[in-house]
């Protein structure tokens, strides 16, 4: 696998936009669209949150024929908790945007992420449709990475090649999330391409698979959205021979599927609202891997760890509170607990001793840049 | 019922002392004994953390007889994750009390809070013991309420009184705690004392009860700690008729123990580290009172909620995000959610929309003060 510098429209045949609507007041990037003209294969997964947003509800929908080609994308208002307008909104999204670029509207994927509650804006979106599919370009990954940020200060992209069977087939993938995210992808959208042939079911098998591992490992605060939505689309213009069976081809392209996707998991985390600090939590002898997740989520979630001070003396009994309270059975006896802190990025290490299994989950710190950034003292 | 100004010595024929004894560095009280001469009944709750203190550990055994008639405390240092030593040592302090005392070894609880890992300073402790004993007195029960406190900024004590068949019946109750507190009494000891008499068997039941109302219905930030308890000491001096059935008789002190620990348990959350507004979070409308109670935990303790501004608009977004990543099928259509906001009191409101049942939770703010207190920033 080859890491290369690029976006989404790295792959062959897929074209982006991306640009201000109206939809922030700050005149910032709120609207983009990725688009692939060559007949797709797609992939999604959703918030677990029960509170769906409009557009959440329309791409479940939408996402059972597996042949999404084209996402829209607007941030500056989550289209949620908007009432009938707000679903018929998101439908019309779908609808003119899949008018312009001449596809059918199920083939339209729709993605929002803002400020919850809010009217949406659906007018400042129709009038833009039209320039947006306009200035479709294979240039352009970044401008539809732009378009999806919120509080986010970078914007998060990657990219990476693969061979089968000959053929280079390339991976692009951006993201925007930074606050609220927590396991079952709370406030974060990501869209990944590539221009691999491959099957719609292992599509969406290696997708849950990269997912569990990356998206589905992060915490910045524990909080899960209602907007969440990671969305993969796969156009065949790699020309390799279709990856229709598990074996050495599919494991390439979960390879590939797996670091795109713990890529911009980690870039989400690194971005967390005033995180200063990046934690690698790493939870091992545990009963099976559900226990060792939950145990290196408690962790990832405990605002004593993080806020603790590991600049001199790490505080492990804050660590230890917090797995002995998933009540799994660790006790002092049984638990071995160890950090290693290399300027901002700190290990955090735990043995619960009592099996064999183990997981990986990613956090930041707890600092007074998340406070002002969703506080009144903004 | 009637509140009076009292302390844990108000019920007759309880005495305690308190003072600094060289565990804490500050220079600040950090040893207290409270103690009735006469027989008592007792029952007492602990952490469900699976990492247990050592004092928690000791005090499990000793409860089982239900006749502690003393309690000895100590802050600064939690005799948690001390090994062997820190067992010997809480086990040790039960000793030397008691025979200072001229009880049994069972017969004395201990409780530790303070930092966790450190070598217990055992024998600071067993060099004030006597002088402890010694000066115990009616008149120090607020000696006591100061001894145990930790970053606590406020004392907290309570005391009521209620009549029983024409005896009056007095309640008197203390309490420390301000982070790391959510259910099952995180970072939290209180001790409450009452001269009624009551069987054992109902005096376990009034606390429990109280206790899941007031201590398992507060969080500040949703950490569970490895040294909190709750005991409750009852000595039969007001000379009542014995509680043995439930009735009147033990519904009026049930009322009294809900008044002692809730007033307690709010003024946790008052005095939670850097609390400037205070949360009383209603959910009604949830299918059982295990998911009105869940739900109201999750948005109690959701950073989204606890940052938000609540001087303008309300974000009830985070509210109605929080309670759908619970998953009990709560959407934008079922719920219902109001706030009312009166200086630093927020009330907020939400009806699920999907039963009949109800709990509250009271919770703070996330400010920075809470990461000062916790923090590097120290």
């Amino acid at each position: 696998m080859k890491i290369i510098k690029g976006t989404i429209t790295s792959p062959q045949g897929f074209k982006a936009n991306g640009f201000w609507a109206g939809v922030k007041r700050s005149g910032k990037p709120d609207l983009g669209l990725v688009f692939s003209q060559y007949p797709c294969t797609s992939a999604a997964m959703f918030t677990r949150n029960s509170v769906k947003a409009a557009p959440i509800q329309v791409c479940m929908k939408h996402i059972k024929k597996s042949d999404s080609c084209a996402v829209i994308a607007n941030s500056g208002n989550a289209n949620c908790f908007t009432g009938e307008y707000g679903f018929t909104y998101a439908q019309k999204m779908t609808e003119i945007t899949a008018q312009a670029l001449g596809v059918k509207t199920h083939q339209v994927l729709v993605m929002s992420t803002g400020i919850i509650g809010r009217p949406f804006p659906y007018d400042k979106i129709r009038e833009a449709v039209p320039a947006l599919v306009k200035g479709l370009s294979p240039a352009k990954g970044i401008n539809f990475a732009k378009a999806i940020m919120t509080t986010d200060i970078k914007c998060k992209q990657v990219a990476v090649q693969i061979e089968l069977g000959g053929k280079t087939v390339t991976f692009g993938g951006c993201a925007k999330g930074s606050g609220m995210i927590e396991p079952n992808m709370a406030t974060m959208l990501a869209c990944v391409t590539t221009d691999a042939a491959i099957s719609p079911v292992l599509l969406k098998k290696a997708l849950q698979r990269a997912v569990e591992r990356s998206f589905n490992s992060i915490s910045v605060d524990g909080c899960m959205s209602t907007n969440d939505m990671v969305a993969v689309l796969a156009n065949a213009r790699a020309g390799n021979a279709i990856i229709n069976a598990e074996g050495d081809a599919f494991n390439a392209f979960c390879e590939a599927m797996d670091y795109v996707c713990l890529k911009l998991a980690k870039d989400i985390v690194l971005d967390g609202e005033g995180a200063e600090r990046f934690f690698e939590i790493r939870v091992t002898g545990a009963k099976n891997e559900r226990q060792a997740k939950e145990a290196a989520m408690k962790i990832a979630n405990s605002n004593l760890v993080k806020t603790a001070d590991y600049t001199d003396n790490p505080n492990w009994g804050r660590v230890a509170a917090a797995v002995g309270a998933c009540g799994f059975g660790a006790t002092e006896k049984t638990m071995r607990i160890s950090f290693s802190v290399k300027k901002e990025f700190i290990n955090i290490n735990v043995d619960m001793g009592l099996g064999q299994s183990a997981a990986t989950v990613y956090s930041c710190d707890l600092t007074h840049g998340y406070i002002d950034i969703n506080g009144r003292y903004n």
